[in-house]
């Protein structure tokens, strides 16, 4: 396979070099054409790559980067006051067409202020989004967006999220012609704000893209729809409220299952099963989240993350450079703007 | 107990008669203080009414209604078309005085606009909100709210829907200075849209209200708070994507539990606890959501609702009747609101 370049943000997340670099360890030595631009403090990344042989090791680079944006700093400190954070560097590389995309477990809101602020968004694009694929019924998955980069979105803005997750679903996913439905509080056509009625008509207007009109919460975790488009507030709720939810779960059977032998051995049993169906509502501690919209690929390990959780980010990282997902999201929003004309 | 007179909307629900009236027949016979206006069409309703002793009997007026709002019906349709409908009527008899509540397990979207139409919000209410509880760790209640009565808030009416959910906190859980919280994206003052950073001023403000800032999705299956306020859209994705998980975790589990003898065992016990964890988040299925901020009393429960949750839906007016809950929320707007000037 030709070669792959991706920049990790090793400061980033709640733990940082520990769990990145695990990470980054592992897939230089599973796939060969990968290569590596290491941000972050070279004191505390060059003792580690030792393990490595010559030729893994000769693959990555470290890129000495003084700053960390810490976990709960502004996104505005983060832009003004960090200018040589490892997070920055990372996404500067992607911008210099040095890195073919780049990951990061770090602070989400100064990720998004930076990326968006140095990558800047595709022809037709407002504002990047927050994707990620959620969990259904029949092991499905639904892409489901924006999780939280745009809490104010106009009715273009809804449309042309649909457009991008429907990119997303065909190329990631392999679906033809995926079904990409607005996020309402009821089906029928009276329901919803104005800019979700708005939204409805755009996409109405649309051949380009599948759409199936409106669904409703429940929704997200069947497979009525391949695309779940909503604003960055209430997909944000909706992403949190279900984690929440299955926390509670989880926490009620743990507390059953104390009562006797037969209640332990159902634990035993559910709590492992619940568990991964937390994980997977759970997206970004999985797989990560995606931002998109970019004219770059940046990709968003969870802050708390584990090394298996931020090196499957990696690997969604690298698929997303072999497809080229900027460029097949640039020529979808072109073909359907050209249709409107 | 002192006498207690509550309409009744027979029609209304998915099965209609078949099982508003077992609950309503329950209900008169274990509550001697209850009275009940039965609103449908007495055909239907006289001959159920057999089994009950006279003075039973003599707790239960018919009021004879020709017209039935249907549950796909339009809000404008069920306004405009059906004046005499058993809907209509049950509102109409709180309006009067005749009656002190009324419950009605048929079509959402005309109930909340009937009872808008007719009652009118309290003063220094803009808008009504649909409320209900919802279950958290450690078996405390959460009230959270508007659950999708109102999708376009202002701050103003975030302000009063944290204000009354306040009320109900205190007067239907016990709860001294119930701890409020507005839903947002983040907990940091920075996170949200326009209209939640400026109610969360307005609560700043309030000396009154007991307002602990801001919680995220999850927040609301915890017990740190006691109120959790939203919009009408955020509210109903939030609370139906919550019970789209719940009903994913039930097929997955049932899926399991098919492998072997151990994982049938487990089934039989974990599935009943989450079909109980279900109903509970699903909650106007179980006692009912009420709408509030109106000069009276309405409770609606689940379309699809049993005899047995329509019976809670009884209890749960009946309570909210004893309370006086419309003057204990106008109490405290305008306690709110002479604070303010």
């Amino acid at each position: 396979m030709s070669k792959l370049t991706i920049a990790l943000d090793i400061m980033g997340g709640d733990h940082g070099p520990p769990v990145t670099l695990p990470a980054a360890l592992k897939a230089i030595q599973q796939h060969s054409e990968l290569h590596f631009i290491l941000c972050g403090k070279e004191t505390l990344i060059a003792p580690c790559l030792q393990s490595l042989t010559t030729e893994q090791r000769e693959r990555i680079s470290i890129a000495h980067c003084e700053q960390v944006v810490e976990m709960g700093e502004s996104p505005r400190s983060a832009l003004r006051t960090k200018k040589s954070s490892s997070m920055r560097k990372a996404i500067e590389l992607v911008d210099e067409g040095v890195a073919d995309a780049c990951v990061s477990a770090g602070n989400t809101g100064a990720l998004l202020t930076l990326a968006f602020y140095i990558l800047k968004t595709l022809p037709g694009v407002d504002r990047p989004a927050l994707i990620s694929m959620m969990p259904t019924v029949d092991h499905h998955k639904v892409f489901l967006l924006d999780l939280g980069a745009n809490v104010n979105c106009t009715a273009e803005i809804l449309f042309q999220y649909g457009v991008m997750g429907s990119v997303l679903a065909e190329q990631i996913s392999g679906i033809q012609r995926p079904r990409v439905a607005l996020l309402n509080v009821g089906e029928e056509d009276i329901k919803g704000n104005a800019q979700v009625k708005h939204a409805d008509q755009l996409f109405r207007q649309a051949a380009e893209i599948n759409y199936i009109g409106y669904v409703e919460g429940d929704d997200i975790f069947t497979d009525n729809a391949d695309v779940v488009v909503t604003d960055g507030f209430t997909g944000n709720v909706a992403l949190k409220s279900s984690e929440g939810l299955a926390k509670l779960v989880i926490n009620e059977l743990r507390q059953h299952s104390q009562a006797n032998i037969f209640t332990r051995l159902m634990a035993k049993i559910a709590l492992p099963l619940l568990k991964s169906i937390y994980n997977r509502v759970n997206p970004d501690q999985y797989n990560g989240a995606s931002l998109i919209g970019l004219r770059g690929i940046v990709v968003k390990s969870h802050g708390n993350a584990s090394s298996d959780a931020f090196y499957y980010a990696i690997l969604e990282a690298m698929k997303e450079a072999r497809i080229g997902v900027p460029e097949k999201i640039k020529n979808k929003i072109e073909t359907v703007l050209l249709e409107q004309l």
